[in-house]
């Protein structure tokens, strides 16, 4: 048994928002009010950014019922940052304000980069001899976090995917002439979310070809399929991540912007129009380009109930496993089965497997060809994907929390 | 009392799809079917594409319990087309279609234009003498027919939008960093879907600037404004319709393809696009634009459960008043009070009076710098939006109806 250790705690979001991060910090946030052992809880304004600033929130004072309506807000309530912590001063910075404020337990929730932030202050703190638990929450609509079965936000992400797909799949049908439509879904490197456009043949209304990051994207072959399916069909529909890259690296995509984002990952987009400007030329038809863009990761009203019940899970976890002493670690999903269904289990992983390290869709859930995922791939997807959202709506428009956020 | 007219009907699906022109079809069918006046139900394929060619589905050997499923899947089940009527010798082979299948109540479900279709075959069917019922069932998105108070398809469009623009404003907002977000939504000529974005603000998270096709876009005021809101909130959130246009006309998107629709519309698309790109050259700060694209037109899984019921009312309508004796019309809606709250009632509007004639918003419900809209307009808006579509789901996916579609 761990000695018992009394403090305050803080808690950060970080990295692009999801429908239901906000359920995770929920989780951490009533869970930490609740526990005797915590003295005090500080939200930080940002992420780190703001806890480098002393930005900090009095989550005390927030009222609980008002606290609940987070369970149903998408986004990062707290705001959330992209910041790579690069020097030592930086931890030094961090460890002062966690000295000044007596934060003893450390809760940061996002995904590898965010877990890397995490791994990096743990490792000062231990090295300073700073008595400091610190937890990382998993985030990630994209799936791709090393050491658990599936990330909090995928499952909300990847039922809007699903279900969107399917509709747009019906309008994409509906006319006599031909038309071939290409959806760009998000990921990187990894394609959790296009490979879950499959679920849509549960609605009969699956796309024709799907396109991940994982295999090289090679573009006569692409043609080539697309054409094969649009002269048997009159009628093609597409996904494809918006990370697809040829074989030497180089992206499907035209950058959007020159800018790239603070981990210098470059800003992604533009892998749909790119590739229907390129099959219109090629094949003549009519070819409409979409991208499902932020509304993936924050389309909360399409949020899976198991995903909204399982980030909350993760923060309450996160909370009760740090007072039992637990600390340098991700909380962790496994896949367990109960009467023959699917039931989430929880357990943690060290903060430095985690934390850089990403998680790919296996070689044999992908068809032959590269063009489709396996049934084992569907099977994966489909439970995270269950159950409906009873969010509270207030003129047939969603309810966001509203919290005070007030500065210390 | 008018003449009872003993025959068949036949039922059409014309123009863009909506979440909701399915209800309007079951509406129409399931009232044909039981009406004992009415001795077969058709369907046409494709619209007046597929009548001309003879393509007609038997809908008297769909299952009736299946029928139902059509009032929660989106896009045009029947297919639609996008055919304008242009020679004399058009109407004179769809009146022997007619005839040969003693065709006497002819439905037609779409647009301005598809009303314009129902115009010419009613006037043709006139001259030569053939008894015939015509009636047009309203349908678009756009919001814009003349002479109803609404159109079905609207409130559930206009529900998507707010929704969606409430939940990119929460994503918007997240990063510490300055960011414009510019969303496209549709509407050629008439900016209500544009419009019902502002409905964001009963979630507290509405758009900062909207700009709407009824008022002349002005590239420096705009840069100004963006700049304005942006030097205030280090964001803003900027929601435009496709049709946004120049005072000389000229659109302020590029055509994303060089074809045209069937009625020489030019394709739009790409207006988000240009000007995040024109933003973040002015002003040097990260701008992402967002297209709502098709998905605000076929999300069935957030349609108004008011505008699935007015939708299956205006099909119901349509076939009670041709069995009435009505013809030549349009089933219209009208704004009713009942205990102070908002109903819906039906008239019928001479089909020539709403074809091609488009309704804008009204100058007095755009504020007076052309940036937003009044109170008058949210409140016109917020009743279509009322109710939440009890849709039936497999698996946590739509459950579209599976028809049998048997050609004649």
């Amino acid at each position: 048994m761990a000695e018992k250790l009394i403090g305050a705690a803080v808690f950060g979001q970080s990295g692009g928002p999801t429908s239901v991060i906000n359920a995770s910090a929920y989780g951490v946030i009533k869970t930490a009010l609740d526990a005797p052992e915590i003295t005090k809880v500080y939200g930080m304004a940002h992420g780190v950014a703001g806890l480098l600033k002393e930005e900090l929130f009095d989550l005390d004072q927030e009222d609980v019922e008002e606290l609940k309506y987070l369970l149903n807000t998408p986004s990062s309530e707290l705001g959330s940052c992209r910041y790579k912590i690069r020097e030592e001063s930086e931890l030094k910075r961090i460890h002062e304000v966690l000295v000044k404020y007596n934060i003893r337990y450390f809760f940061y929730n996002g995904g590898n980069d965010s877990m890397d932030t995490c791994t990096k202050i743990n490792d000062y703190l231990i090295k300073v001899g700073y008595d400091c638990r610190v937890i990382g929450v998993p985030k990630t609509i994209d799936n791709d976090l090393y050491g658990t079965d599936h990330c909090p936000g995928f499952g909300s992400a990847a039922k809007y995917i699903a279900t969107s797909v399917a509709e747009v799949h019906k309008d994409a049908y509906v006319y006599d002439t031909g038309a071939i439509t290409i959806i760009e879904i998000m990921g990187r490197n990894a394609g959790w979310l296009t490979g879950a456009s499959a679920l849509a043949e549960l609605s009969d209304a699956p796309p024709d070809l799907i396109y991940l990051p994982e295999m090289p994207f090679d573009l006569d072959k692409f043609l080539s399929e697309v054409e094969d399916v649009y002269k048997k069909k009159n009628k093609c529909l597409v996904t494809i991540s918006e990370g697809a890259q040829y074989a030497d690296g180089s992206f499907v995509s035209h950058a959007k912007t020159s800018t790239t984002d603070g981990f210098g990952h470059a800003q992604l987009g533009g892998t749909a129009a790119t590739l229907a400007n390129i099959v219109n030329k090629k094949l003549g038809v009519k070819v409409r380009g979409i991208e499902l863009s932020l509304l993936q990761r924050c389309a909360a009203h399409l949020a899976s109930q198991t995903d909204i019940d399982e980030a909350e899970l993760a923060g309450k976890s996160a909370v009760e496993y740090a007072i039992s002493g637990g600390t340098g670690k991700m909380v962790a999903f496994t896949r367990e089965e109960e009467n023959g269904k699917y039931k989430c289990g929880i357990t943690y992983q060290p903060l430095s497997i985690c934390a850089n390290t990403e998680k790919k869709i296996p070689r044999e859930w992908i068809n032959d060809n590269g063009t489709y995922v396996t049934k084992e791939f569907i099977d994966y997807v489909l439970p995270l994907i269950q159950g409906e959202n009873t969010r509270k709506l207030e003129n047939g428009l969603p309810r966001f929390a509203k919290l005070k956020k007030i500065k210390v």
